[in-house]
């Protein structure tokens, strides 16, 4: 029955442009997230979105993306379904939302002001090589202790 | 292969406190979407959402729903995925840019703003015992007349 | 003392491409609701936006503009302040909740958003050649006849 | 004429819940921003957000406040405009977005989400006794300095 015993969201954020190994650890977060059975959220477009959508796909599991424009022109091609928002930079706020628990891998601005409105509205947030916030978040070393610490959290949350 | 031959997305959009006749337009409405292969997105909560999210259901398809709040707790069960974004009205916003055509069925004002707002950023809508607006919506005559409207909307778009 | 006895905040909003006829009575609602006291709220931009601010400014008004773009560019030559949101449409949502009435003067999709939203909020609508939406808004027939049913809500409300 | 030599605004960020020194330390900075011609644009709501404002009115400036409700209730009592956006924490996009410069006091995790899509759209982020990011924000030790720093990060853009 749905919201009984549902699969977890996990909104994995990070810089649009990350490539190499940036883009191979949050393939991999999205990979172990669907294995686990997962949900992934992001923000749709490229670089740690694109990767954690594709890791999702990869293991047979659902990526959703939440895009900042008014159409779905951008969305990287290993989305299950996207989500236009025509919001700008506010549709940060959303992908947060929707993660029971965020998994920021490396990260620049944006992913900055994710793990803020991450904490701001009460979500627990696993950093994975991104910003350094003392104690507010919880480090992880691999894509395999993020993903541990991420359901650890949203089970502690439910 | 994703982005090329892909299901549309179908917004239904109507009251969130739709009973009786309203509810079962929109019930057919969101079954009708499903059986054609399109997706259902709505705003997440009762009323035409939640019987548009139903009927998809009920048919094997999909459904989403976009909700108001920060967290998921009023989502209907109906729905596949629920995206909380935590924006209020402003998520009628994400509602239309996430279809590829809009049917809004009856529906007080926030019906209003969404088919305004998806009349701004270009989407068609077909209306079903909804505002009278002119030539500026498709009217449809029940459910069938209106998903076959939508779909040849979406047609004519991509 | 700010809060008790403060002056009512009117949202002007209508096409922003308006010019001729429907720019002249912005201009006229802009200057009748600055020589009232009032403060104009407004998109920020051209037609009826800049219309209603330059009509505000001229009186010796205030008139506020709340921008969809991150940053203040596009903002129109009369205004006061200018609120640049980043958020796109969504800021249209911003304009009528910042009013404590909308007067519409004209307008196209976006001015029916706005209308809609309006009423969702719980905001009255005055129609000056806007809209035809039945009993749900005010009509007025010049601009002397909005400001004056404008005011005459707001003292309902306030 | 407005748009050429036009004022600066400044977004002064920060708790809602601060009291004593970090409320004294934004009232100055308030303070010295309306001495200085500058605008002050804030949440609207209390803490460093009143601060702000009290300090800009106490000096005969003028303060904005952007509130993320649907109305002015909770709009502090010494902003000279208040302007509900409706839109919950997707508010804090539009306070970076209406400074040309960001001043952070403080703060919490709202705060760190603005110093982020501060960041993200090109505002300079002036920190006092504010979060630790490093190189990416200038660190200031008094109000004084936070307010020339902001003031010399103004003229360096415009």
């Amino acid at each position: 029955m749905p919201g009984v015993n549902r699969s977890p969201y996990v909104a994995v954020v990070g810089s649009g442009t990350a490539t190499g190994e940036l883009y191979e650890l949050a393939r991999e977060v999205g990979r172990l997230v669907a294995e686990r059975g997962g949900i992934v959220v992001c923000g749709g477009l490229s670089g740690v979105m694109e990767a954690a959508a594709r890791g999702a796909a990869e293991a047979g599991g659902a990526a959703i993306g939440i895009l900042p424009d008014e159409d779905r022109g951008r969305a990287n091609l290993y989305l299950s379904y996207s989500i236009p928002t025509g919001t700008g930079q506010a549709r940060n706020l959303a992908v947060v939302c929707s993660g029971d628990v965020v998994v920021a891998v490396g990260g620049e601005y944006g992913t900055l002001s994710e793990i803020g409105l991450a904490l701001k509205v009460g979500r627990p947030v696993v950093a994975l090589k991104s910003w350094d916030l003392g104690g507010h978040v919880v480090v992880a070393a691999s894509p395999k202790e993020a993903v541990e610490r991420a359901f650890g959290a949203v089970r502690g949350v439910n």
